[in-house]
């Protein structure tokens, strides 16, 4: 067994002006392990540098990369990029500051999905004050249900924005969102147009449409930035800014770990060394799972954030080159200690096909923006001597040796407290790992193939369903799923899924139970 | 490649009466294949009418395992035990009915952790109306700034009700959320006890605290109801009914499932064909991971609560003989179609190390518990003749068929709607699953053995604080980490994780900066 004081000593990567630091000493690798990965990383920093300075880095789709220009706009290949970043920070700080209603609270409505919702649910989890008077209400999902009660939360709709956050302006559950928020602006005698903002890339659908209506406002998405590393983006920033949290400080935490993991000693690099674990630990082929587990209720969703991003990212058939290599790395996580009540009997015990990221987070509270009562809750003592947050660090520490003393791997990266600045260094620590070990496996981190194929299967389902209505509106009597399967062209059982389903809500009605596809069905209102 | 209709003809697994189907189709599996789980599944159902019978089936605890006769209190092997039970229905329901107070609305605080806290979250998520009059508040974890917010957001505390939930009663993490809340209500004003409602193990620390301070109420968790099985148990009903929810329903939901899955043919028991799809798919090791993937907002913790009970009954170091086997499957997920926009790229293209389970849910809404704007939003046509739940269904629908095309496995569950009924059914339904699959793979489904290792470490770093401070205290120069190390005999690395904690909660602080292990530290209000 190692010496865990040593490797510790040897691996720590601390930044000190930022007091974030990153310790891999309890994953299968030491020094001389790091070292065998200096060519790699050479290679990957060479092409990352390229992807900064403006190369067509997501080559499938023709595309620059740009997020790195949304914290350090000056680095982007032409001075207009420049421009429109800066141009869209102020636009988003003037907005802000103009629906700042000194002390009325505000419902603001966010109806996006994946890239364009995971981002401001997360970050609105981790910095919101208690007592906030902004209330937030996430759209993510096309659930009739689900919609319902989230617009049902909102308390005035008179002074509610509702944000439509769509690159391609084109995606069916955002379209679906806003069009029930539509609907629920107008039952509530409010004219949607008002209080609606898009964001969107110049010239979509969306853009055209917030363009007709005369939106309240617009803000780019530009075809640089992929919605998963959108947060720094207007995506991110809008909403923050209306909940009056300090974007400012958010890009420059970004753009600080930017500057620290563009270091081109690997062992000073936490980006560099974070992509060097998961590979180690992996083989290069994502074979550890990736759990992910913050000792902090404000960072419960950034596993969530960091699945999006890295299994989107790394999650490919294809190689750059075109060879099938099936690549991946699966992440998922809730939070500690609370997890240790649920699946740590696993970790601990069971299947060792994971290593852990541990987050530890030092300040115990927000300090005054937790409100009064955190300061006191954290000075609490629930015995002599001991507080609250002194179990929550004993919990973490006592976790993450009762894992190493079973031979499981973990990865501690620690953060000073939670705030803006530390938001935005977490996001762009993952950002750059995601790069450079998309680099070392050689695939494009920067589409989603895969995503094409279960909306095109969507759409025949929906088609399928067409015409099976069709089909039923046209005959004066049941059929059978078999033979409307073989009318429709579509198998039966798919057919029976979806006649289920019309059956369930109401459209069509069991005229005659059978097998299960001989049953008859009609319209519900057919006359017999 | 197998013929779809044809094999979802063979294993399509409908009951009726509940109007909830399984289909493992889509596995790589057929009916011969299931055919050679017969051999052990006449075992596993051998033990589990032993277990219901009153074994003693958690043998390492010594204890009986009697989640089952929570929903058939006849089945119990004495009468003492379906007295109490039948006695706890009745008692809950009495509560909750004094405690409904007309119009007026309600905090409640549930404080616990892991098998206290996530049944009831996910009960209150799924069948929580817009507009309910009672407000849960969640305290799971010690993290003193999550409480503070929790807290914080408690509207009356006059009203409000304080549920503790700790089994053994000395489970630390919710013994520090109890003096936190305890504080909150004092610092409103307010008696703690007259608030504060007990349940746990009768006998137990919180058992004789409730009594010596004549708390409000207590509830009873008995010695044969392990926490991730307790969601039936007063744990789960008694949150249930004072939010109004039908425990009866929901008692009965389960009692069904009970009956369905207690049938001896294979073919017919949606349990054990779950099991086997499992064993099938992961080799009987848990080789691939279990995605756990609800199309429907209401159900969105489905898929923690699962990994809850899946991971901690089934993720074991040693099997029943004391071999070491390192089982367990994981099981991650959050809902559809929204995942379908972070890592379904990486389900469809990349790794396949995994195997999905759908969760259908035939109805858009809850009818009239979702509020009227709820019919509305599911009737509005977001195209010509279709639904924003037509579009749920048919990115369900094509999402499953895209994992099919590129030999993804999915097993699908269709419930007809979401209410007290079929959640009860869909816990009962896993629950029998994992027994069954316990049984297959000879492991001890209902102990956690791992979890204790993690708490002794965790003492062990709470004592090495207190002897840095101690030594701190006593000194009246600073202190070097190595120094300390020696001093309390605690390795450098673990004293400068201690050290770097209590700098940033301002309890000790650096005197000279030097190398990571020679800075030296003194306390806080140490005068130089």
């Amino acid at each position: 067994m190692k010496n865990c004081t040593e490797t510790f000593q040897e691996l720590f990567c601390l930044n000190q002006e930022l007091g974030i630091s990153l310790d891999v000493s309890r994953m299968a690798l030491n020094a001389s392990d790091i070292k065998g990965f200096e060519k790699m990383f050479s290679k990957a920093h060479a092409e990352l540098e390229r992807l900064e300075a403006g190369a067509i880095s997501n080559a499938d789709e023709g595309r620059m990369v740009g997020h790195y220009w949304l914290r350090s706009p000056s680095l982007s290949p032409d001075q207009g990029i420049s421009k429109m970043v800066h141009g869209s920070w102020q636009d988003v700080q003037a907005f802000a500051a103009r629906m700042a209603s000194g002390d009325q609270p505000r419902d603001i409505i966010l109806v996006g999905i994946g890239g364009s919702a995971l981002g401001p649910q997360f970050v609105h989890q981790a910095l919101r004050a208690p007592h906030s008077k902004i209330r937030f209400h996430f759209i993510d999902n096309t659930d009739p249900d689900g919609m319902a009660r989230e617009l049902s939360a909102v308390d005035d709709f008179a002074s509610a924005i509702c944000i439509i956050v769509s690159k391609s302006g084109s995606t069916k559950e955002t379209r679906n969102g806003m069009l029930a928020t539509k609907f629920a602006f107008e039952k509530n005698g409010e004219n949607f147009a008002k209080h609606a903002v898009a964001i969107t890339e110049p010239g979509s659908e969306l853009d055209s449409l917030a363009l007709r209506d005369g939106w309240l406002a617009t803000f780019p998405l530009w075809s640089w930035v992929g919605g998963r590393t959108s947060e720094l983006s207007p995506v991110g920033l809008l909403p923050a800014a209306l909940a009056g949290y300090d974007i400012t400080a958010m890009i420059a935490g970004a753009a600080s770990m930017d500057d620290w993991t563009r270091e081109k000693d690997i062992f000073r690099n936490p980006a560099a060394l974070l992509a060097a674990a998961w590979y180690q630990a992996g083989g290069g082929k994502g074979d550890k799972n990736m759990v992910v587990i913050p000792y902090k209720d404000r960072l419960e969703l950034f596993s969530r954030y960091l699945q999006q991003l890295i299994m989107e990212s790394l999650g490919k058939r294809l190689d750059r080159n075109g060879k099938e290599v099936f690549q991946g790395i699966t992440v998922f996580g809730n939070k500690g200690s609370t997890d240790q009540h649920a699946y740590i009997q696993q970790l601990r015990d069971g299947r060792n096909d994971f290593f852990v990221t541990f987050i530890e987070v030092l300040a115990d509270t927000k300090g005054a923006l937790s409100g009064p009562i955190a300061s006191e809750l954290a000075a609490l003592e629930v015995e002599s001597g001991i507080t609250a947050g002194d179990y929550l660090f004993g919990f973490f520490m006592g976790t993450r040796e009762a894992l190493s003393d079973s031979g499981r791997e973990s990865i501690t990266i620690t953060v000073p407290a939670i705030n803006e600045g530390v938001i935005g260094a977490l996001i762009a620590l993952f950002e750059r790992a995601v790069g450079y070990y998309a680099s070392f496996i050689n695939v494009n981190a920067y589409h989603q193939p895969g995503v094409e194929a279960g909306k095109k299967a969507a759409a025949e389902i929906l088609r399928a369903q067409h015409s099976i209505l069709d089909l039923l509106s046209k005959v004066n009597q049941p059929k059978s799923i078999l033979a409307i399967s073989q009318e429709v062209a579509c198998r039966p059982d798919i057919v029976f899924k979806i006649i289920q389903r019309l059956e369930s809500v109401g459209r069509v009605k069991c005229a005659s139970r059978s097998t299960l596809f001989e049953s008859k069905y009609c319209l519900q209102d057919l006359k017999q």
